[in-house]
């Protein structure tokens, strides 16, 4: 197979992202070919430090790979001076600081524009730049609640609850990095740059579909919380099972699926039952539909129960662990996962992007670089400054 | 300001997508400015049907505004003409079928590209092209299921639970999307097309960061579910607390939030406890912090809590419903969603896309089309098909 360029070679990308959402943009512009440099302030951005290491923590290895990282204090003049000359020769610039943050040290859209009007500005925060809630402070927790996330989350008579997953935050991530793309294809046709923005709320509405049309279908009122149903509670069987050694998901989206599973159960008179004839008919008796699958999948193994439904065609899938997921073969197959020695964290699974280019290679993973590892290939060679200059700055916190 | 025109404007999409993945692809694309036809089979594509009325449910009304509809019977060798007269005219098609559903019907990327070597062709599937679990029938429910986000979900001593919203299918949508402009960049460079691909268990892995911090410190051992509390369980205060009138999430990412907190709930005195001195000293007494705040927050209303944060700095954010979301002063404000007379459904929130691009105007929200309504425009007027010969089409089933 022909071996193609990744398809943002030649991108240079300047990441002031912190946490999760600015950071995941970063990570998939620099798994996409896009030369990334990652500038922290000179402590480090927080995520480093949320474990036991001093430079990396699991999270922050996971999101900064294939990164050049440096250092950099914008209030110095001279910070902002070399931060201005790093905007001139890059392509983008992302950041998920709160809406005002850049513009109140005067480095925000209208300057950065003015110094390179090919710039792409790219910039997340929690509600946008506009409307009543843009200064509320915002991270995965409080948009999930804000968001209506929680609301739909839990069994009807539990409290709400989150996603155990940061949804919010990385929807946040790969959106920005979504309109960042979208305004480098508009760039390369008209050679002018454009400021775009995601507010993580915004980016995680559209996966309410199904509540929402729960919600217009009862007459705009609150939909009960379905656990592990259907948010519209219209597809039977729809729901997690127990099984012997733990719990699987069974969704059947089509008669034909229902079919398959009442023949795998040995049950295949049901078929004529006309109370179960249609997901529309499933749908009325919900609590019956999944008192017959259950009884039937507590009897075997979540991964005798996957082999089956293989083979009898209906959609199922184990509830698997973490330790299940960073073992999982087919995700090590593909190159999503990889394990690799950490300089400073050991042996971890580190991903790679989701995007895949066909015809491209997958990108090597390259594991992330201590604080500031590339100030001197970065400032030196990149903009030419000279070695005893950068001492200088080094002892006057600078960089 | 100055209004320019939208970045993806002259670009047009072949949307093969169905129920969620796919078409918000396609959605995000028109919305960015691009010309999409939603190609549904004679019967319409699943979404269709899964409400009361004849042509759109909620769901597929919120996620196929701004498209032009069309049918086409792709197995009818007319159907199959038409089809590849289409692809050589355009720049991206994008599919969400199962691996092969495209190459059975001999219409897959070999074939397309040698049609038109510009195009881009996106596709997500569950798990992706490659590795053993390729053919596993995916849907939202089961790779929430595979991924590892149900493992995460849910309280401790409670089952594993999925995330309410379909946040599997989302995330591969919006990785779809990113990954088709990606290869537009590309293809703007370099005249050349490229397929591309996304697996919607790959799109949700990022999310996990927190869980995988954690149950890596645990020595690679599977962590307990958290319920409301950080995955990593290295935040505190961080959960949601109980309010006179429902819930709020309050998450205090640092120690001046939680100074911030403290003076709020005029308990300053506790700033100087050793044992609430960081956040990783708070994080060692979870449970005696989540008393303390939760006997403030309990004695408030959920929106004055929030006044409160406001005030005095820090994060907060009340746990809102779907009828609080729908109504949402901010969003509404912003343009994200917009009250409209939907043809069939009638008064309903529609959205706009997550991607804000500055100096454009917000696009204007058209809400979605009958199955087949622009049949005679894009045949007709697009193709230069005669007028009686797609009467004899539509008689013959092609389209």
């Amino acid at each position: 197979m022909e071996q193609r360029a990744y398809p943002l070679e030649g991108m240079t990308v300047l990441d002031m992202g912190h946490i999760y959402n600015g950071p995941y943009a970063g990570f998939m512009l620099a798994m996409a070919g896009a030369n990334v440099i990652k500038i922290e302030p000179l402590k480090g951005e927080h995520l480093r430090h949320r474990g036991k290491e001093k430079n990396h923590s699991v999270p922050f290895a996971l999101l900064n790979s294939n990164k050049r990282c440096i250092t950099l204090n914008l209030k110095a003049p001279r910070g902002r001076e070399i931060y201005l000359e790093m905007v001139k020769k890059a392509d983008v610039v992302l950041e998920n600081f709160a809406p005002d943050a850049m513009d109140n040290m005067n480095l925000g859209w209208d300057v950065l524009s003015a110094a390179n009007p090919r710039l792409v500005y790219g910039c997340s925060s929690g509600y946008g730049r506009s409307g009543p809630r843009r200064d509320d402070l915002a991270m995965d927790l409080t948009v999930q609640a804000s968001s209506g996330v929680m609301s739909v989350t839990g069994f009807e008579d539990s409290p709400p609850l989150k996603a155990g997953a940061a949804v919010c935050d990385f929807s946040g991530g790969v959106h920005l990095y979504a309109a960042i793309v979208t305004a480098l294809v508009e760039r390369e046709r008209t050679g002018k740059g454009r400021m775009v923005e995601v507010s993580m709320q915004e980016a995680i509405f559209a996966s309410l579909a199904s509540n929402l049309g729960m919600y217009y279908s009862m007459g705009q009122k609150e939909p009960p919380r379905t656990g592990n149903q259907h948010g519209g509670l219209s597809i039977s069987p729809y729901n997690v099972y127990p099984t012997r050694d733990g719990y699987a998901a069974i969704n059947c989206t089509n008669d034909g699926h229902f079919h398959n599973l009442l023949r795998a159960m040995g049950r295949e008179e049901i078929k004529d039952d006309p109370r179960y004839e249609t997901n529309h008919d499933r749908a009325l008796i919900l609590d019956e539909v999944n008192e017959l699958v259950s009884g039937w999948t507590k009897t075997l193994d979540k991964d005798d129960l996957l082999d089956i439904s293989r083979k009898h065609g209906f959609p199922c899938a184990p509830v698997r662990g973490l330790d299940e997921v960073v073992n999982d073969e087919h995700l090590h197959e593909r190159g999503m996962l990889k394990w690799m020695d950490h300089p400073e964290l050991g042996r971890i699974a580190l991903q790679n992007s989701p995007l895949r280019f066909h015809d491209s290679p997958l990108m090597p993973i390259e594991p992330s670089a201590d604080l500031g590892a590339h100030n001197r290939e970065i400032y030196g060679e990149w903009l030419g400054i000279a070695a005893d200059e950068l001492d200088a700055m080094e002892r006057d916190g600078v960089i």
